[in-house]
């Protein structure tokens, strides 16, 4: 068989057309629209929805649906009132490093938001995934991250009071936090339990992100310890799904021993 | 300050409700419809649509509305003519394991159904990801992934025809292609680049893994080298977003050193 279209294998095989059952309309334009967005290249413009409507034949609902799945999916994005060629999704290593330094690694200027900073009594969920004691007092830092000032991300940390006491007035929270805990308090990071997931942005979230409400996110829960095992903070950090992709390197030992 | 409701810190914050603005009204019913679930607990039954909207005073649309939002994240699931409360998402951990391995570490069957098994010189796109040489012959085997006879995901193996040249005729589509790999022909994972990201299912795939379209799915791209470091295979695996979770335990050496 010959292979259709020399199309890359990190796409959908054959272009997502059913084998039974017809091609949904506003499909048709998407696989199209893919086409032309490839060929207009980063940054351009593309036609207006109504423009689009009368090239493809189709009513501006058509366009529009088609519009909002290449948007969500992150191949457009809105630049005041036009529609342009998105640039590749973020690549952000799944490793211990900060944010920080793994928006720098890209080329970009890493930021955040304060959003809030409170104090409160360890609740029991808390205490049970962590290892921190229930009622003992804890911060919670809620920060918007920002890759050259674009708001990507949203993200918790739960930390112990008794770990960083001063963090209400020694540290700026538009800087790093593990470059504080290791800068300031000579604290390092041991290891940490990682899930990855993809959900559904909240009204308040998709507000804070200024993201459109229901654009799927890529949510990564942690809990990382010390380098004496002692626990250390609880962290859950949403990502644009739009804007970014997250890479491993598995390797080594577990690999030749035990495929099944 | 007073922690809110003792939530789980791997929930949204303050339940999603935007600070500044209203909350929207579906948004509202869809809060109520979570504490309606966590206490029904799961396979129970939800009350019909009609029911909800008279308990919530609200239209049968704006149920309609917070109950995809809590059947797109895998909180509620189809059954026959009903809804009912879903378990917990799997937990597959990012490993050079196979998807067996993983499915049955959770007490779950893994299963496989055949889609196709292509022959086909390797394209560009491929040889420049892989390292396999532009025009040698590929196979590219298309796989859904089943758990306890659920279709979960979808799979795609690219991998070169010199490296398993009985493909065709010696593997049980309905079993490990590492466990072939292995033990039939003495194959062993050296190492593997993985990247995450999350994408909307197409038609074709939707039909495929029989989800709605436009689901989120959770997408992992992998290219993998054997123990000596030649290309292995390249793998694009569609997972369910609403059933699907990664987990990974980050580690050691980069860790006490670098944070930034």
């Amino acid at each position: 068989m010959d292979y259709p279209n020399d199309q890359s294998p990190g796409a959908p095989v054959r272009s997502g057309i059913p084998e039974h059952g017809r091609v949904p309309k506003y499909y048709a334009v998407k696989t199209r629209l893919s086409t032309l967005i490839d060929e207009l290249g980063e940054g351009q413009t593309l036609p207006t929805e109504r423009d689009l409507s009368v090239r493809y034949e189709v009513s501006r609902e058509t366009v529009r649906q088609a519009l909002r799945d290449l948007l969500l999916e992150g191949r457009l994005r809105r630049m005041g009132r036009g529609t342009v060629v998105a640039g590749p999704k973020l690549e952000q290593p799944l490793s211990l490093a900060s944010y920080t330094e793994g928006v720098r690694r890209q080329g970009l200027r890493p930021g955040r938001t304060l959003i809030s900073l409170d104090r409160f009594p360890c609740p029991a969920g808390l205490a049970d995934e962590t290892g921190l004691t229930r009622g003992e007092p804890v911060w919670h830092l809620e920060r918007v991250l920002l890759a050259d000032d674009e708001r990507v991300g949203l993200e918790s940390t739960y930390v112990a009071v008794a770990r960083v006491p001063d963090l209400d007035t020694d540290f700026d929270p538009d800087s790093s936090f593990y470059g504080y805990l290791h800068d300031r308090l000579g604290i390092g990071f041991g290891d940490a339990d990682e899930r990855l997931e993809t959900v559904l942005a909240t009204p308040r979230e998709a507000l804070l992100i200024g993201t459109p409400p229901a654009l799927p996110m890529l949510l990564i829960h942690r809990v990382s310890r010390d380098v004496a095992g002692r626990p250390l903070e609880r962290v859950r950090s949403l990502y644009r799904g739009d804007r970014f992709s997250f890479t491993t390197r598995l390797g080594g030992a577990s690999a030749a021993g035990a495929p099944d």
